[in-house]
């Protein structure tokens, strides 16, 4: 062990939570556990370490390209998490494969990029929810729903859902070989126009359809853009797209969260990954969406089961930065400070019975004054200040003493 | 990304907890922390990720070579954190240096063994507390109280603490040459007598001492242990530490928990990290402690501050074994199940209500018939069974249905 004393310093891209913002995270890791739990979501806790070879069965290669990896010492290759959906996956289809469907069930934990993007950290903090087993547009909605539940228990403002669907675009590109699909992909996920236009030029894409696509931005909005671009695709994925939009659309309305949500026609988003329904939840002052979700009825069968799945994932510190949770905005707990003139005892034997009523009670770790004490009372800011000493003990306020 | 189906695995020496499990786990977690908090620990979070050199001021040799450690992408040398304390004082000397002494402080995470010990786990689960910047005895009597006062908390019944000092072997010891010092401490450590009685053969230490040595297993019991060994020392180190002991003793009965402790001379536990009183929490069933901690006074200068200080760490995991809640052994939340014929905007809109007043409630995500419902409703062992038609919402009851 060194004995060098030195200016110890933590990782690049980690951080330290310091009293005020811990207590806020871990309020609204348990805002957002509680409305899972409200849902009948179960919660499953899967290792912070996965091996590679599992996690590059769902997680895009993008991501894979991301993670801390490191072998450990009998060559197996190892990666700390970077998502937790996969992980979920991996139990759904293995030690839970039995349990009647459809599974609900719901994480909470860090997860970590070696390599993050432009801006983002190397630990992060995720909660999410996976119904696995159902494709419906109730299943679809039910996810939509108790995310923005979720984030309304934490006391969010102000927060919009945008709702898409990877099947509207997909069904327009779907007869496009790859290259000018992946070309037509990237224009729209990076939305720039220019590119997709040139992208949509050297495709046989009929004129009606092109100008659809060209219009991506313009669909947004409330069931209207539905009839709208409804009434322009004629093939049968956009069809069925828009016609599962417009259900669960009518089902966000009914879970009485309707007004929180836009339809987004023209979002683009993982098509290797999603494959149905898709939304975003989007804060005014936060660049990147506060959770994320949507349908990926593909990632199971990977794993061995052919079950259909939707889930939804909660970005926490995004989440506690746009509430300004991260700069010490919490509430301080109200605390008790009790003091002892000489003798312990009868100090140890109250706070015991205070805390037991449910009070945060510091006692003194060294016998004092009062005047010391009122001393610590108000560097503390503590709520009570109570000293003890032979005759009894005492509430000090403001003008005086009180018996207890 | 692979489309192949196979049997994905974690990697050995991890778990995954399923929902009942995971519930009791939860349930720890959030018990000890109110448990920390009720007696005025602020909850602090560092990351699962810290600099080798960093770990390296204050975590053990023999540890050190347990953990994942991997380079980052700029040559510095990263590990997985194997424990808490070290990153805490980090951060209580660092970013919290300015805040009034004492600083008490908690955590609770994972941490990490690469190569972990035989029958250890790779990834466990931590809470702990740290009491920083005092050296007394109400301190140390502090932590052994609170580390009592949580596992009882948490419903852990048949414990016993064993609180020792490791400055009774330590001024017996102490003008030792190192070797010597090290082969009696070896034999010490590991309970075995014969090679005790040869190393101290060896030393210059007096018969009185090698005879109060060789008895170390004998030294066990309340206070009448510290009568006798008292009357035997006759260095300051060991007297001061059996003064230590005798008014923790008393103050761990004004806490109201002695009955759960013994006091054990014959402790020792890594002389190089702990410098007084230290404790262990041990269960019937349980071959390793539960809890442990201890005063270690020279951790926090290696951070730049001369602080003394005091802590406790439970391993949240064999507590759990111990209670059975590795196995499901936790009570299962009590659901409502809302069914509906048709249409589901009335179920939603039940199931909204009853969420909000506290209720469990999964509604089903496709429409059924009364009979499915009910078979639903045993397989999920659900608490209530309703279910919604056009003609209003209905609860199931084993001898019929009724008006809700």
């Amino acid at each position: 062990m060194k004995v060098t004393v030195k200016q110890a310093s933590k990782p690049p891209g980690f951080v330290d939570l310091l009293p005020g913002p811990a207590r806020f995270r871990r309020r609204l890791e348990q805002t957002m556990l509680a409305t899972f739990e409200s849902w009948a979501y179960d919660l499953v806790e899967t290792p912070a370490v996965e091996e590679v070879a599992t996690l590059e069965l769902g997680v895009q290669p993008e991501m894979m390209r991301r993670l801390f990896k490191f072998a450990d010492g009998d060559g197996r290759l190892l990666a700390m998490v970077g998502e937790r959906t996969v992980p979920v996956a991996r139990v759904a289809a293995g030690q839970m494969r039995q349990w009647p469907l459809p599974l609900r069930l719901c994480y909470l934990g860090p997860t970590f990029q070696g390599h993050p993007a432009p801006g983002a950290g190397r630990e992060s903090f995720q909660a999410g929810a996976e119904l696995i087993g159902v494709h419906s547009a109730a299943a679809d909605a039910e996810v939509v729903a108790m995310a923005i539940k979720a984030l309304e228990a934490c006391g969010l403002e102000g927060f919009q859902v945008e709702v898409g669907h990877v099947g509207f675009f997909g069904g327009l590109i779907e007869r496009l070989e790859p290259a000018a699909r992946g070309r037509v992909l990237d224009a729209l996920a990076g939305r720039d126009l220019v590119a997709l236009e040139e992208a949509l030029a050297d495709t046989d894409l009929g004129a009606a359809e092109q100008e659809l696509m060209l219009r991506f931005p313009a669909l947004r909005g409330d069931t209207g853009i539905l009839d709208a671009a409804g009434s322009m695709v004629d093939n049968p994925i956009s069809a069925t797209a828009v016609a599962e939009l417009r259900e669960v659309y009518r089902l966000l309305t009914d879970h009485g969260v309707g007004a929180r949500v836009n339809l987004d026609l023209g979002a683009v988003r993982d098509f290797d990954y999603y494959t149905g329904v898709i939304f975003e939840v989007f804060a005014p002052g936060a660049g990147t969406p506060l959770a994320v979700g949507g349908r990926y009825d593909r990632l199971l069968q990977r794993f061995g089961e052919p079950w259909p799945a939707t889930g939804l994932v909660v970005f926490v510190d995004r989440v506690q930065a746009v509430m300004g949770g991260l700069n010490g905005n919490a509430p301080a707990p109200s605390r008790t400070l009790v003091g002892y003139g000489a003798d312990p005892a009868a100090a140890l034997t109250l706070a015991a019975r205070l805390r037991a009523a449910g009070e945060s009670v510091a006692v003194e770790v060294q016998a004092g004054d009062e005047v010391a004490l009122r001393a610590r009372g108000r560097t503390l800011e503590a709520e009570r200040v109570i000293f003890c000493d032979d005759a009894g003990a005492w509430e000090l306020g403001r003008d005086g003493r009180t018996a207890l």
